[in-house]
């Protein structure tokens, strides 16, 4: 290794449109390791649409950047270096870290509750499938079907944005644990690639559908068992009227609300509600980070699924970390599919 | 016994207001039991808003009753003879029978699915106990509270239509359980009730509340753990606002919402769903039925907080089958505490 690396660092915050120089491509030292600490070498970067909060100055969960700090981004890296006895040189982990070659961290941060989490690659899989199916996006997927939703054999699912990246493998995982899967989806094109290559049972268009609650009822004569939701307001309120007895709701996001966050007035009102006593549903939120610590479980069964093919995957990868900048309103167009992944090293 | 009873049969369906003729008194002869066959004696008798459904055309989950029919309701009863290998006389019974002095019924219909369980009552609690705290009122308030809820001590449990039969239940559950309970209640008297008698830790009147989310968010610094919620529309709103990270929803009755069934555009929009992802909440219904089995395992619980006065009720009695078809109407005018309640024998 150097002693050098190249980083992108806040030039200027993000307003509006990302017009390509609110990051600044510089060298900078890699500093010296300290008692404790550790050298991680990144090897992917995965480009995420919360990279475009984080470049901005409005609210979130996570502390504002300053200008001139390193860009922040969800990584695949391996330790290089140690001085933490936690760590050992060849130790693969996913964290929260920058978008810079070389990162050095105080071992005692690279904990779940941080976002941090060790794995071994399966020697027969690709790196990349752990940034997408087997990375937070599957693991999403997985805790949400199998964990929230509790889906079994022979139940009767529906997933929304099915042909989103969460749901594109909530579909699969679901399909894995012996459901009957119909997924809604925006398109012709996109009820195709369900039906015909992931195997569904069905595709609700819902841009061709009017009777959005009716083309369920058609589809579930006897009630969906488990909705795994990724979108949220009129659909989650059609879903709500067309579920059985004892169904169960997985909140997995609302996409069709976030634009309307911040303003009470437009966000779409649920009716249906008080369903949830008279079919007696259960319908639950849940972060994925409060599930890292459950990895080490789940990840071989969907290494396993990966493995057989009933658990496929697609990434857009740019080559070169000094790419990145440029590849990242890809994500914004629709250019891309699925995950897009910057491979750094 | 006699071979002949007394009953109360119906005479025309209820529209509108209830006028006092819907029902008729009648002498009916008592059948001779056959085979499998139980006579149950009816000791007490529920009134419930539900009657008032029963009385009319309307569609409900329970069969049509047909003109001339003996008039549907929840009895305790004892069983004074039978001719089925599963009951002997002296055995004690909630059971979905009628307006009437016996019931025959066949042994194998009186199962937990149709509604029906058998119990002791506990020789230093009065029977009227077992129709209100430790009835079908208490076993919802309890499955809410604790198996629902999962109310746990420390917890911070708001409950809404607090100072209505199953949410004056629901208060002292939650207490019992040692959690800090807040009721949202209509009117300072409710307030002083709530306060004062069940010795709860704040109200909130929300007559007397313009800004009902910042209400709870005051009641709530830290949040609300678990919402009790026997209201619905704009009180399931403001709570799911103010939850806790992890915080639990338990749907027991949306009664705002109840006038707006079959009238969509009437019915109030939940805007905050969107925030159970976020603060990974939990929001669930569920129906009494499906606990009746489990009943054995929840009554000596609830006959202790009786006893140790930590479980309060009020009935209002009426004297006399004969008085049923008059105290009816004294359901929706507000002019009973607690359960209405007719003692047969």
């Amino acid at each position: 290794m150097t002693n050098t690396q190249h980083a992108w660092i806040i030039n200027h915050y993000a307003t509006g449109e990302l017009d390509g120089s609110e990051l600044q491509w510089v060298e900078q030292a890699v500093p010296e390791l300290a008692e404790g600490e550790v050298l991680i070498k990144t090897l992917l970067l995965t480009l995420d649409p919360s990279n475009r909060l984080w470049l901005s100055e409005e609210e979130d969960y996570l502390p504002q950047l300053q200008l001139g700090d390193v860009m922040r981004g969800l990584v695949i890296g391996r330790v290089e270096q140690s001085r933490h006895t936690g760590f050992s040189p060849g130790d693969y982990l996913f964290a929260m870290l920058g978008w810079q070659e070389y990162a050095v961290v105080n071992g005692d941060d690279l904990i779940p509750a941080a976002g941090a989490v060790r794995f071994r690659p399966h020697p027969d899989l690709p790196l990349d499938a752990y940034v997408s199916a087997l990375g937070l996006t599957g693991w999403t997927a997985y805790v949400g079907v199998k964990l929230i939703g509790r889906v079994r054999p022979g139940d009767k699912v529906l997933v929304s944005g099915a042909a989103g990246s969460t749901g594109l493998l909530a579909c699969q995982i679901a399909k894995a644990a012996g459901a009957t899967v119909i997924g809604i989806a925006g398109g012709r094109e996109k009820c195709d690639l369900l039906i015909n290559e992931l195997k569904l049972d069905g595709c609700i268009d819902y841009k061709a559908t009017v009777d959005l609650s009716g083309a369920m009822a058609e589809a579930f004569p006897a009630g969906i068992d488990v909705f795994f939701d990724n979108v949220g307001g009129p659909m989650l309120d059609a879903a709500l009227e067309n579920m059985a007895i004892g169904g169960r709701l997985v909140i997995s996001g609302s996409v069709s609300q976030y634009q309307s966050f911040g303003d009470k007035d437009k966000l779409y009102g649920v009716k249906n509600t008080f369903m949830l006593a008279s079919k007696r549903l259960r319908m639950e939120g849940f972060l994925i980070l409060d599930y890292l610590d459950q990895l080490a479980e789940i990840l071989p069964e969907m290494e396993q699924w990966c493995l057989q093919g009933s658990l496929q995957y697609r990434n857009t990868r740019v080559d070169g970390l000094e790419n990145a900048q440029e590849a990242l309103p890809r994500l914004f167009s629709g250019r891309h599919t699925g995950k897009l992944v910057v491979k750094v090293a």
